[in-house]
């Protein structure tokens, strides 16, 4: 039966089709290690096997679900197989999921409170319980947007906010009316990350208008920590050529090699001159509920904004990234803009989410939070991000006992930084190409998914561990397949 | 039984808790019309009935849906109720809802090609599928956000990248090095909208550091379309002032009347001017592949770039914003940045979607997109759209009709703008405050739910058609309740 002219899909198509779904989803997350984690098609694959046009007639869901089947699954990549562990390794959990399913259906477009008055009160509510669990002091208020790039933006635009005097009527043009402005060849804006910030912050400057330029990258230690002296050191000679330090981001687990900058050190200077301090803590930040890491964002405590994404490594299917903010109240004056159709007769005490930010639209993403948090549990939610670190602490003895293999950076949680050195026969090699060749070689596999990054200069492989059904036997394999990718790089060698 | 230690949720519970819920949401979406459209919770009480801690030990996720439907179901506004006539009326739609769930358990992070090639390829199948049946031509080039704001924000970036030399590397400080720039009291850069353009081009502006100063809101005619005689008055002032037009937002169902304006007049004058047209589209640009409706953009196959968005009128759950453009290259210029471990080794001929935009995660909204286009076919898209079309001209005409209420503006599309002019035998009334008790009264039944504007001063009740449970029996049961809101707020006068 296809489609009726008017309504929406048929009552009992939906009911079939939802429960036939329903057990689909249930076999893929109990077997999804079938599928090869790395998708193996060819560049246009995937669209050369659909039609340049809609069907003129409506489809069966049966019908449509079959394409997905033949054509749409063999070009996805398996984010929630247990041997992904590129990137950050993320998970799509079962209370996660069941909460999107029931948030489609809800359709809640959370822009004012009357529009969704659970999704507003429930996002500040689960923002509290993640801000407790992570020890972040109560100053700090939480706001639910989509990605960690848009927390992150949304932070640099409240530094900018307080930096900028007059910046949301007139502009960047503020800036030539600050002292000694006129006489620079550069706007006198300064925003400060590491050689190890993630990107996000080099799309922010640009699109806040700030240009790359106003971004200085600050040199890191042998461990890939921010140096703080150099820190010191970049803003005493800004300052002293009449530029303005704007913001600070410094991050708890970057990109790369999940590094801790000094955050501590880093809040003393920004106190000092007065500077936003935005953390980073989109991957590692729910580290600090574990016992033993209580501490992670004690220096956190004094920052500005934070921004930790519940979809990286607690289990909250993408999207939600949570930005805490100790002024919110600079957000709603940057952005607070209210058109006469979206004013209501609410008591002014009620928060519009559409007032913290640039998206109007919010989903209901606080009820997949909700539910993956009371669905494990504090102690469940702990247990499980303890078991990867330990798990990665497991690799990376191994690749610290191997003879073949170094390590390239510490461990904090729950990545692996790590290298083929050659060998032990090899004289002379090219190490980054044998890496290459390593991590082609175990990709194919379709066992397991790892990426690369570059760490003073060498070709690092990564291993990342946050998939929930990644158990110690998938690691042990991902290293089997590993060191029998050497071997085999060694013969082609 | 609660979770376990390690792993996801025990696979047989996540079985049996989609088939519930699979049957929960059937029930729901048949039979959504038994619950109050706008939720009748009090600011505070849902959060009040909340714990202000996360639980210590995981929970079943019985328990946790008992205290969905206990606490957060009364504060939910159902955005998928058949009464449901406020802001912009949309649809969860059942392909749409289940292409939610199975994207949630794919949980695909679409940054790079590699990440998940088919999100990647159903995207630019499914836009262009879109863009054909609204008769955009060929040079536009799509691709998905999660909010027009995210979209228009977009559009307004690359119109800056073409507008300011270098701004990417050197920001606004490129205002200063343009002609005159130095002997002006502002920067240099305006754009123009109407005075019924989105808030979002506001926000888009501030964000962009230009300063809400940079944005000139040109009147309107009697039915609120731009006036193209002021818009080119207002440029070549500001031409003379030594100022620079950098971007004009027309829109295409603008949010309080959905009124038209003269976009093929308006691409004439931004052509001349070499200036940045972007159309807003969001809401009725779907109505472009009516019958009758053909020409609807014929006006804009010169405009740079243009949003509209499935989850408004296209029966897609919220969120999915498409923005299409004719110079994508110059986003991608202005935001392209690849990190080492995101460097993959693909052939530059695929396509890398973070390289599009602000946020480098996404999600596989095109599923959903694919799944609701497929299912109602085109005919059945159409015909759908034309049904609300045709609701909105029967609700028209009973206001026309009638001797107490009056018609504030054209009805274009499926909203329709009117007021109670009073009971036949007042003298002397307050008609904004009777209309607001009437829009009180009519959403405390609980059966429907409007959301009001001003025009020309007055108050306005609207009424927008956008749910796919909505029947004529619905609209007219607004009817019946509206007319009986003005006796009950008459006799109370």
């Amino acid at each position: 039966m296809t489609a009726h002219r008017f309504g929406d899909m048929d009552p009992e198509a939906f009911r079939r089709e939802a429960h036939r779904l329903a057990d689909w989803i249930a076999d893929y997350l109990a077997n999804s290690s079938r599928y090869p984690v790395l998708a193996r098609v060819a560049p246009g694959e995937i669209r050369s096997q659909l039609p340049s046009e809609a069907p003129v007639s409506g489809e069966t869901f049966d019908d449509i679900f079959r394409d997905f089947e033949k054509i749409i699954l063999p070009g996805i990549t398996h984010w929630n197989h247990p041997g992904f562990f590129a990137y950050f390794a993320i998970t799509g959990s079962g209370p996660g999921i069941l909460a999107e399913f029931l948030s489609a259906a809800l359709n809640q477009q959370a822009m004012l409170w009357r529009t969704s008055p659970s999704a507003t009160e429930l996002e500040e509510v689960t923002l509290g319980w993640l801000r407790r669990l992570i020890h972040l002091p109560d100053g700090f208020e939480g706001v639910i947007y989509d990605t960690a790039s848009i927390s992150t933006l949304h932070a640099l635009a409240a530094a900018r906010e307080r930096a900028v005097p007059h910046v949301r009527h007139r502009g960047l043009w503020a800036a030539g009316e600050q002292r000694n402005a006129r006489t620079l060849d550069r706007l006198p804006f300064v925003v400060y990350g590491s050689d190890q910030t993630h990107s996000s912050i080099d799309k922010a400057v640009i699109l806040l208008g700030l240009g790359h330029e106003s971004l200085r990258r600050i040199p890191c230690d042998a461990d890939f920590r921010m140096r703080v002296d150099a820190l010191r050191s970049a803003i005493a000679e800004d300052r002293a050529a009449g530029l303005t330090p704007m913001a600070v981001v410094a991050t708890v687990g970057s990109t790369s090699t999940t590094s801790v900058d000094p955050i501590r050190e880093i809040a003393a200077v920004c106190a000092e001159h007065n500077i936003w301090l935005h953390v980073d803590a989109a991957y590692a930040g729910v580290a600090a509920m574990c016992h033993g890491y209580e501490h992670l964002l004690e220096g956190a405590a004094t920052a500005d904004s934070l921004v930790v994404n519940p979809h990286k490594w607690l289990f909250t299917p993408f999207d939600a990234s949570v930005l805490y903010c100790r002024h919110l109240d600079l957000l709603r004056s940057a952005f607070s803009l209210v058109p006469e159709y979206l004013k209501t007769t609410d008591p002014s005490a009620v928060r519009n989410l559409m007032d913290t930010g640039i998206q109007l639209g919010r989903r209901f993403r606080a009820l997949k939070l909700w539910m993956v948090m009371r669905h494990f549990g504090a102690e469940g939610l702990r247990d499980r991000i303890a078991e990867h670190m330990r798990l990665a602490r497991l690799f990376a003895s191994w690749v610290d006992d191997s003879e073949t293999f170094e390590r390239l950076a510490p461990v904090p949680f729950s990545v692996v930084c790590f290298r083929a050195t050659g060998p032990v026969d090899a004289i002379q090699i090219d190490v980054d190409a044998l890496n290459e060749r390593i991590l082609e070689s175990v990709n194919r596999s379709g066992e397991i998914f790892l990426s690369h990054t570059r760490l003073h200069g060498k070709y690092a492989i990564r291993l990342a561990i946050g998939n929930l059904h990644t158990t110690e036997q998938h690691v042990r394999r991902a290293w089997n397949l590993i060191t029998a990718g050497l071997s085999e790089a060694s013969r082609l060698h």
